[in-house]
């Protein structure tokens, strides 16, 4: 039995005809099937790559990719993923565009869209907007499609919003999943998504959010730690409750990184922004108020400064399993002497882990191509079975 | 008889065949026979689209664009008729090259197009500066063809130019068609292409010009309102004239928007800057002076300041032909209340025809796109009936 | 015997097994038969192209681009090759990415490269940094592959660095190739790679160095010819010394103009900065002395003004061989009357050569491609002759 096989053997053990046509927003909106039905489109993606199938599945189309914030890794994974399938990435640069000149999300939204297969959207920066900004461009689409507007309904991808960061996520796991061997193997893992000091300022809370509401799902043990004033959205907090109780897993809090390390198998300490600072300064934003928000930003730094002691040291790493836990970064990693004076993380550390760093951001381009695959195509079994049938060559060699 | 019969039926009675390799500058520059080749192409396209068969006809190749506006919709437009075809679009960044360090354009035109099959071109900003500079990259590159520099013969499509906006008003002029039922169905009805008021500055003029230009074409009545001092191009008006002449239609003039309005079938209320002021605008900005140029502005808004009753209203609306007239914008329109405090359009008009205006927008990819088939294409018929016969999926389902 | 089994038979006498799986840095590092191979694929794949067969290798596969200068002609040029062959191009803009935040070289060169096949490279600015940069991401993405986090071995094409311009001098060289009706025809013709008078500062010595390391190779007698401070790389001296010798042609120096024209076969006047002033720029970007590199500017400048007869024109073509020198440069120039007041060669000279410099630069997406082609696959002759017998149309005429 070939690997593809068993790929598709999984897939038809799994429910999930409601992503055909739909989007990819929040990991907590999906079910537990569907999850894992990216995970297997992921693996059987790169599986094809690797052996010189193109999976390409258009003849033309666009892949929109709309970035409210800079990025090297998520936009060269979402370039990845569409050139993979047949897609076209153009990007809109609100600069360039007439956005800036007042026109409405709804108006844009059609008219970037008139051959556009999917969206992908980056809008982490301000509380309470980049999500339901996603919600409202899927929802306008979809009416454009339903009044004749557009020949094909966009889906969209969430690139990164201020309440989850689903493919950075979703790689993360598929990289834990490689890591341990299966994804029955995260049940009983202990995993701390740790808060750690960062020199600078403002970085998104997506990433923990998004840890602490996926990999509560699959039986793991998540300790989510931070000095106090570093609290997440509470709703998500919630969806992490939820989730644990359900999966027969735990999901605690502590202000001690060392209380989360203790026997951890997975680490992940990443800097942060308290939630209630990045709600001031969204409404501070708003406001206009230049003034308020440098104020803000030095206030943030001080007290980010007063955690320098929450770093992930050679020292702490021996408090976890045999000294042995998986270190996890979304990367760049703020690193002690080499990006910064003192940062997330001590330097030798993180070379011990690099090749495995690198190795978790690889699967995000695959990720982000089996959301889309899951979104287009009706019967994914059928159509990689006559991928492989086909066998059609990526490169001649 | 299949539709894309019926096609392949009208294109057989036009007379089209100097479109191929030819390029595509002014609507006034073709003849009935092409116009209707284009509109029937873009019916085409769209339909093989629809039925989702790809019309690929370029295996690779560039797509060459440059903006010298910002864009969001002819960007993406051409973007996708690029990709439909198989074209990947480079974008010509003047900031970017080195362009700005005083390479002359015959020299630009050629470096950029080693692969260039098509050059989309926006310059709208100076009177008497975009067409112009259309010709001459037009000449140079055939030249470059000529001179065994290029392998191919790049054909240009006017993106918008200081005169005409082709892609614009034939994508108005097909949504026309489809709306009324017919291009024989145009003849007679009244158009009011009408100057509205904007709190915004130097709008081009070359919409109004390619509407009285075109719209002229098909036996409408077409009427032109605007402010004194608000004259479009005496050159445009006299091709109108003698279009209208031709075609069995009228062009009329008038300083009042509810004379334009009474009785009309068709409203286009929008606006454009003076002529003689962007004219004047021009040398200011040939001689550099920053201070000109910002007096003018102000002169500028305090004109239209005085006209800020032009706005199609629900009032005026209802003198229109039993208050139904379809109500067109080349998006995005400034919208009373919603996009600024007073503007072309209140909000309750502009929402109510909002999916005909989207509708009328997504023509456009579809008409660049069939003035690229045209201009590359020895036989259209011959390969629209290959591309039925051969039914490339252009998206796996 | 068609060309093409012409241009297969050449190949077949020619040794280039170690072009696979390798990079294109700089030419000296090459063998004259791998040069040869170069030259012989670009000509096969500019006849393929003639004859509207399709090239393409790659069914999907990016080709990333990263400009550390401003660039027209070899930004447009990498962007044909890769789309004549298959891979997209993304641009790895600093500006919008990461990199600015501290990110190290190896990471960043491996977060792009997941789906990367190629990676083209500009770094001209700075002495001694870029194609130590260069072979670092070399390095670094190669041990990626080996560490399983790519797929593939993303190979790279220097597109000009401090040391060499090896796509622009190989494009040179195949015009002359053309113009001298075979390589063997090379042996014997003198060469002036002289400096040239230029208004601007700071301009790379890549080209001169890449000449006289590339024209030596073929039995030609080079002459470079500056006045005193316009010292090229002695390394590069050193191995244009070293060809010279074992290909029976020879390397001079002088500080005339006139000398080096007298009897030359092809002339290449072209303005460029002294080495120990781009070393001492170089120091005072690393210290971020601003005051101290406008100082610099100025003095160049100035030194630059003392030899404004450093200028190419008609009288001293009438020097060359029976007057009717080749005239090369690598555009764009600085054309006294034209682009500047006084530049690198006079308008009427740049004139007579125009279509001769245009077909000169139509190499380089040839020659680009060449190299990619040679890099990924392993037997070109193979691939050649199942591209002419599959004969897939590039576009439907």
């Amino acid at each position: 039995m070939s690997i593809m096989d068993k790929y598709i053997d999984k897939l038809n053990t799994l429910n999930f005809e409601n992503m055909h046509e739909n989007d990819f927003m929040l990991t907590w909106d999906k079910s537990n099937d569907e999850l894992e039905a990216v995970f297997t489109i992921a693996e059987a993606l790169r599986n094809l790559r690797e052996n010189n199938i193109s999976p390409k599945i258009f003849d033309s189309g666009l892949g929109i990719s709309l970035f409210r914030d800079n990025s090297t890794r998520t936009r060269f994974s979402f370039a990845s993923a569409c050139n993979l399938l047949g897609l076209e990435v153009q990007d809109l640069d609100e600069g360039k565009s007439q956005i800036a000149h007042g026109e409405t999300v709804r108006e844009t939204a059609n008219m970037i869209s008139f051959m556009a297969d999917v969206i992908g959207i980056r809008d982490d920066m301000f509380i309470g907007k980049g999500h339901t900004y996603m919600k409202n461009v899927s929802e306008y689409v979809k009416d454009g499609n339903n009044e004749g507007v557009l020949e094909q309904k966009p889906t969209l991808v969430n690139l990164q919003c201020d309440i989850d960061h689903p493919t950075q996520v979703m790689a993360d796991t598929l990289h834990l999943i490689n890591e341990l061997g299966g994804i029955e193997n995260l049940k009983g893992k202990k995993v701390a998504m740790t808060w750690a000091y960062s020199p600078s300022y403002g970085k998104p809370l997506s990433v923990p959010q998004g840890v602490i509401g996926l990999l509560t799902r699959f039986g793991m043990d998540v300790v989510l730690a931070h000095p106090e004033g570093y609290e997440v959205m509470s709703e998500v907090e919630e969806v992490a409750k939820k989730n644990a109780k359900e999966s027969g897993g735990s999901f605690t809090k502590t202000n001690s990184m060392e209380e989360a390390f203790r026997n951890a198998d997975v680490v992940y300490p990443k800097s942060w922004a308290p939630y209630s600072a990045m709600e001031k300064r969204t409404d501070l934003y708003a406001e206009g108020d230049k003034a308020g928000i440098d104020e803000l930003e030095q206030e943030l730094l001080k007290q980010n400064a007063e955690h320098m002691d929450w770093q992930c040291t050679e020292e702490l790493m021996k408090l976890t399993n045999e000294g042995k836990a998986i270190y996890m970064h979304c990367l760049p990693a703020d690193i002690s002497g080499v990006s910064c004076d003192s940062g997330e993380v001590e330097a030798s550390v993180f070379d011990r882990y690099r090749k495995s760093l690198y190795k978790e951001a690889s699967f995000k381009p695959y990720i982000i191509a089996a959301m889309i695959f899951l979104s287009k195509i009706k019967n994914p079994q059928e159509t990689l079975e006559k991928l492989v049938k086909e066998s059609k060559v990526r490169h001649v060699e």
